[in-house]
């Protein structure tokens, strides 16, 4: 599991003829090794997505001199794309309420070398993570928030936030609404997981209404966050049978064991900039 | 596979103590074997359900007495109450549109022996499936229902209905909405399939809203019909899953699989007697 | 979630008539409200087995009574019986080796009182989960075994576990093989979570085995651990997808995900006594 | 679902750089739009495999034309190559003993325009399909087959795959053991449905051994055919779960499920191209 030093270019742009010639000379050219690639044409919108990942153990273009070398390519097909590099890690903040099993699951995965990424800092409306967070070292600020407060709140979010620099936001079971403010700052930035099989049950209390309704199976959605409330584009989905036997207290624990790992799988997915946000839905490239 | 001959007493009841004892006395003093026993519990309506299937190879009470030789322990506990027998065959009617998947599965396990009742009587709104049900053998009838002549076109439905003595209508994915008396009229004897997760999706073209919304997994639910469309108590459903590289004539293939699988399930679980249906849920007795 | 005060009674014997009706009216006569009640019938052995749950809020016969009490019926049907209350708490000793996730879910689990047990005791080969053990609270010894020094080591282990009264020991990925006569010693008191779908790839590294066969799923089972290697009756077993992108350290990722909540699973059937062993099979009253 | 038409290069060769620059060039050249691709690294043994679709309406080489106008990339990577139309469309032939649940979706399928095939032959140890063929309108041939006449009835059956051209024997369910010779002659084009997870319960009877061993869980694995007994490489594979209720008879009912859905997924994939065999493993391009 060591890692290669690679360079991941992830793209979009119309579909005309001629791209992955170009891009795949460019990157054969200067001796770069194609490791992965994966593309999709969106038919109804004509549109082209690609992620092709590739060695730059033996690339002739030094890192910081890749991005200026494609751009040709890119202005000539009006791309609009991103070059990473395996080197940069990402920052991670987590936000958390009471409940702490995707915490958990996020930390260890950390500590494992699973989630390849700093994570900076927790932010939590309660003090209750607090052991957790100081068994794994990371940050821990309480920031209370309530109707009344909540401009305050996220005026002091945001200051924390800037100050340990996070580029991506978990909100692993987070019971706050953020504002529309907030969102739009972290555009395809934060990461949702909403204990129901979206759009069913939508809101508040999930696992209730499903219990109400009597379905089979309860399911978990991890999203990216939009202003409108749990309609973010879906990255990730997974289910559970349940039956009659089942009380509403055992569809929660039935849930958690979903919750926790279809949340770190979405953020291993946008940690390996595998996703591509195309008219709110999600191309995914595994 | 051999059929015993066994009796099926299914009841709901206020739950007080002392339910099960009675019944399980009764059964073994006329020398009755149990072979399968399953109860419930509402905790929040303190009812109490139960489905309890004996041999009778042994028992003393003759079939044709069964009912009233129970009917003392039925009225002391104010049971709603059936007792089924293995040798009843339920009738079954199977409707249809165009799209035979569910119809085929039906017919193909009713020939296995795995459905084990008759199918009296095929209804259709197109002529598509009548080289398919005279394959099998059984009556097919087209009666063409349009908005202008629903009414009528019911009306003959009732009497096809009525001559073929079904007891279990069964929606193979027939596209057409029932009328409210006709749903009335066969209250929890009328199973359809719907082709999306419910509650998600209700209503026309679930995989197009399933395509458009991006889910990552796609369902299907078998319910019985209520005068709501697409609400009815849901007796069985599925997932499979899907990536952004599925077209909507893919999510179509895929769901198809599902559609029969979980159709057959419900009716099959409906036959065996293994369903009561409380407070618009079912409970499933597996 | 609070928990009731109840009897748990589980019991196999011949199948015969009125077993039922005897012990549900020992139950009612008594005033206990039976809450859930599972049977099966092994029809090749003739063996009936049974379990049932009854309040005890109402019941007349004091918890220390209870036992003698049913005792004459046990006697009339020659019974295999065991009466558990709620109240009585298991004790439970964790064996581990280096990897760490299926400790760290049992611990978690065991603090959010979704394993309704005290964990007692947890033994390593490796000082590695010392500061884990730490954080929950729970004893740590490390006892380094190795071919060599296999007897002695067992030896501590044994006084380790009589000391902390351990009545089950779950082995949360404990690399080592234990010998016939500890394993003889907890007899179905051993609970071990193997790294493959059983039987398939028995013994030492499973996870490579399924990489060089090019299996499209790996499995993870948990089994009471019996004299024969990874042959011990199955409790519970789930499988996850793989592809033939998958390299062996994606199938330990994905499997670890599988492995922690199956073996936990398995340890909560177990406390809640609703396992048989039968024939070198296990009964799940789910 | 109007198919467009297609050429499908599928090749394997040592992984040097350039491969994919070389073939995208290639195909932009002639103004072909790529519709799919996908490539696969093998690292142990440093093989590129890929598969690669484009759209011939504008292809300005005829289709005649391609593959000599492709041979020199080739030649120049030392590719194991085919080209592939969406306009040539494959033979079936469907070999099958008594069950006929998978014969049956097969000829559904094909029905309905899911299987992009013709099927030329069924042939059959028993009479018992002979109605469903008749009725689907696809020869049907008996060829009964024992110990004794093993030799003389596949001599027959090699004269009747050659008069109808077969280029795939589908073994749905088929009870006979092919001979080696058989095999061989019909490497990567003999598709078989085992009912079992393999590699458990390899051999006789397999949902007889999952019963006996009291697994939670049967597969299906349909597999290419190879000389060693249900050991050649895997195409597809599922599961579903079981409980001590199901008995072997339940088993085999669950099992037809899975075993006509994942037969005919396999020979789904084989049809539109995307298995490549490598050391008796699949890659499977989906």
């Amino acid at each position: 599991m060591k890692k290669r030093e690679t360079a991941i270019l992830l793209l979009s742009c119309e579909d005309v003829k001629g791209i992955v010639a170009e891009i795949s000379h460019f990157i054969s050219t200067y001796d770069g090794n194609i490791l992965y690639s994966n593309q999709h044409q969106d038919v109804h919108t004509n549109t082209f997505f690609m992620r092709i990942e590739w060695d730059l153990a033996k690339f002739q273009i030094p890192i910081d001199k890749i991005r200026s070398a494609f751009e040709p390519i890119a202005t000539k097909f009006k791309m609009n794309w991103q070059i990473h590099f395996s080197t940069e890690k990402a920052k991670i903040a987590i936000f958390v309420s009471k409940l702490d099993h995707c915490l958990l699951e996020l930390l260890w995965r950390h500590k494992e070398g699973e989630i390849d990424a700093e994570i900076v800092q927790i932010v939590s409306n309660h003090e209750d993570s607090r052991p957790m967070a100081e068994f794994f070292g990371v940050p821990f600020t309480v920031i209370k928030k309530s109707q009344a407060n909540k401009q305050e709140a996220e005026a002091r979010e945001f200051e924390v936030l800037e100050n340990c620099g996070a580029d991506l936001i978990v909100l692993a079971r987070y019971m706050q609404i953020l504002s529309p403010e907030f969102v739009k700052k972290y555009r395809n930035q934060i990461i949702n997981i909403h204990h129901s099989f979206l759009p069913a049950f939508v809101g508040a209390k999930p696992y209730h209404q499903a219990f109400e309704k009597g379905v089979k199976l309860i399911g978990t959605t991890s999203h990216y966050v939009t202003e409108d409330l749990d309609q973010g584009p879906i990255i990730a989905q997974d289910v559970v049978n349940i039956t009659h036997k089942d009380s509403i207290e055992d569809l929660v624990l039935k849930g958690k064991n979903l919750e926790k790992i279809v949340l770190s799988k979405a953020v291993q997915l946008h940690l390996e900039h595998k996703l591509h946000v195309h008219k709110n839905k999600t191309i995914v490239f595994e």
